[in-house]
């Protein structure tokens, strides 16, 4: 028997390089919860929680306010059962993020005790992953440079944020694809296109010869039937994003066949409810991207432990520590260009 | 790194106490292949495969007849990467039950390395599990006296065959509900029911006042239609066990609602797609129970593993071993008339 002992959270705040602009939001910091759990024999596990309030609802001050509550239901427990510790925590404690930290930290101190690391836990299938790099919304000319310089800076993945205007994000797409031909696109709407605007985006950009590899959360996250049509009447595969957040978000997607992939984000689901939505989208046939809100290199070692024990993700868009203003790499991976490789 | 060294195959032969009379077949013994696999580092890790020719087309001797393929596969892989071991190994050997057991011996393996047990690793839910008997088919005599006998010895849970009779069959449960009141009932025709004749049997029960808890695999294992219609038709909760061996079995069975359960046996599936089975049945609210073929306690062990690690059984059915001429238990478990539970 290990017994959690203690769990301390504090509250980080983080500044973005660039004020981070998708389709409704515009952010210049990120507030992220650590979480440091400390086991009966001294085993001690970091973690963190970044919530999102846009996708979820929540923010670091609501994380906190569940913060005594999720240490009382974990006191004591016994992290070799971490199956029942993970139960407790999802009947009690209604903050994603929040159990994504902790999921992963009782998993890393079980770990730890057994001289393993979390992603051979998981299965140990790729010793290293790829990563895109975001361009945030801005004016043409910043976002054509923006792209421009990722290309230089040696990533083979762009991701592009787009939704808030589609002839301008027409436009946009066709000036960073004359300066970054070669690389493969992530297009991502953030819920910000009716359905038509994004089938009217995507017919503009297929028939000047762009391909977009995937084509993510083109219409508003409710609106499942207009993802579907999204998803039938243009050429590029659609990813859910904000639309999945929980198991039945996902069997609901899958039933209704309205996405090509799904993108897995610890800190909307927890980690433990992602493992869920894997093997359900895997025995589904639909694709897997992971992605991730506003991580530090502390938080992101979470999702990179998850993308290289299961090796399932086509697309890993793990870069949110690349934007944020962080002294030192926590994270434990080695982070060399658009590669991340666990130490 | 802990490599794969080495994996000796042998074949065991087990006598059934009585004979094993099902819908359709008959057996007396049981011929299981035993797997000793061998690490890098002197791990040993004992595990069974018990292939049925019934369910899976597979036997001993198809089993052994892959055994040298298998080790060459495994041969020199890192069991801390055991994703793509189980990878490789799906890929290239189609024998279900040696899956199960190589897989098994693998998380075993990598358990032994770092101290804790398969349970535990698998989430440590439940310390012990209760476990059914089963009565075969055989003359109504016989088959109420067996039931009254396990009722005695202390189990609470009844699995009774049926299948090639259905009035004989509906007698005999009316006959083993009287002398067995208060037990719960697990009713298994093994595919032997026409639809309607399904729906017959349970209607007629339901009548006398005799519940029944599941009811297992009533029709052809190809008929989901039919599946499904008993579900819709009969009082109780059905079963798939033939019709579910695969992924996609699951998914399709879950796509067209056919049953209230599905039947996991890590044989006829593997452990990591078990694994996965699981994972999609839960997430879709299709109750589970966990079976067995004709393992001996060895087998047994694996499943009882699964069981108590995740504790998601409604029903466990593991009591071939009980069934089988076996010198001592070799699962490592405490069998206390119906309850198992993990030394």
């Amino acid at each position: 028997m290990i017994k959690i002992k203690d769990i301390k959270f504090s509250v980080k705040k983080y500044e973005y390089k660039k004020p981070f602009h998708i389709t409704n939001s515009v952010r210049t910091e990120a507030f992220n919860v650590e979480v440091e759990l400390i086991t009966s024999n001294g085993i001690i596990s970091k973690a963190e929680a970044s919530p999102s309030f846009r996708v979820c609802g929540e923010n670091s001050d609501t994380v906190m306010s569940v913060a005594d509550k999720a240490r009382g239901v974990l006191a004591g427990k016994d992290i070799k059962r971490y199956g029942n510790v993970f139960n407790d925590l999802k009947s009690s404690v209604d903050s994603p993020s929040l159990k994504a930290a902790l999921e992963f930290s009782i998993l890393e101190a079980l770990c730890k005790e057994s001289g393993i690391k979390v992603w051979n836990f998981l299965g140990g299938v790729k010793k290293e992953i790829e990563t895109d790099k975001t361009v945030v919304i801005s004016n043409i000319k910043d976002m054509v440079l923006e792209a421009a310089n990722i290309k230089k800076e040696g990533f083979k993945i762009l991701k592009i944020k787009v939704g808030e205007n589609v002839d301008k994000d027409i436009e946009i797409m066709a000036e960073i694809y004359k300066k970054t031909k070669g690389m493969k696109y992530i297009v991502d709407a953030n819920t910000g296109y009716t359905p038509k605007q994004a089938v009217y985006f995507a017919k503009k950009l297929y028939s000047r010869g762009i391909d977009i590899s995937v084509y993510e959360q083109p219409v508003d996250r409710n609106d499942i039937k207009g993802l579907r049509y999204v998803r039938f009447k243009s050429p590029y595969p659609v990813a859910a994003d904000e639309s999945v957040k929980t198991i039945d978000d996902a069997v609901n997607l899958i039933k209704k066949e309205a996405c090509d992939f799904i993108n897995i984000k610890i800190m909307k689901m927890g980690f433990s409810n992602a493992l869920s939505i894997i093997q359900l989208a895997r025995a589904n046939d639909i694709k897997l991207m992971i992605g991730c809100m506003s991580e530090s290199s502390l938080g992101i070692k979470q999702s990179v432990h998850l993308a290289c024990g299961l090796g399932c993700f086509d697309f890993c868009d793990l870069d949110s520590h690349l934007l944020l203003n962080e002294k030192r790499n926590r994270g434990e991976f080695i982070q060399n260009k658009n590669i991340i490789k666990i130490c």
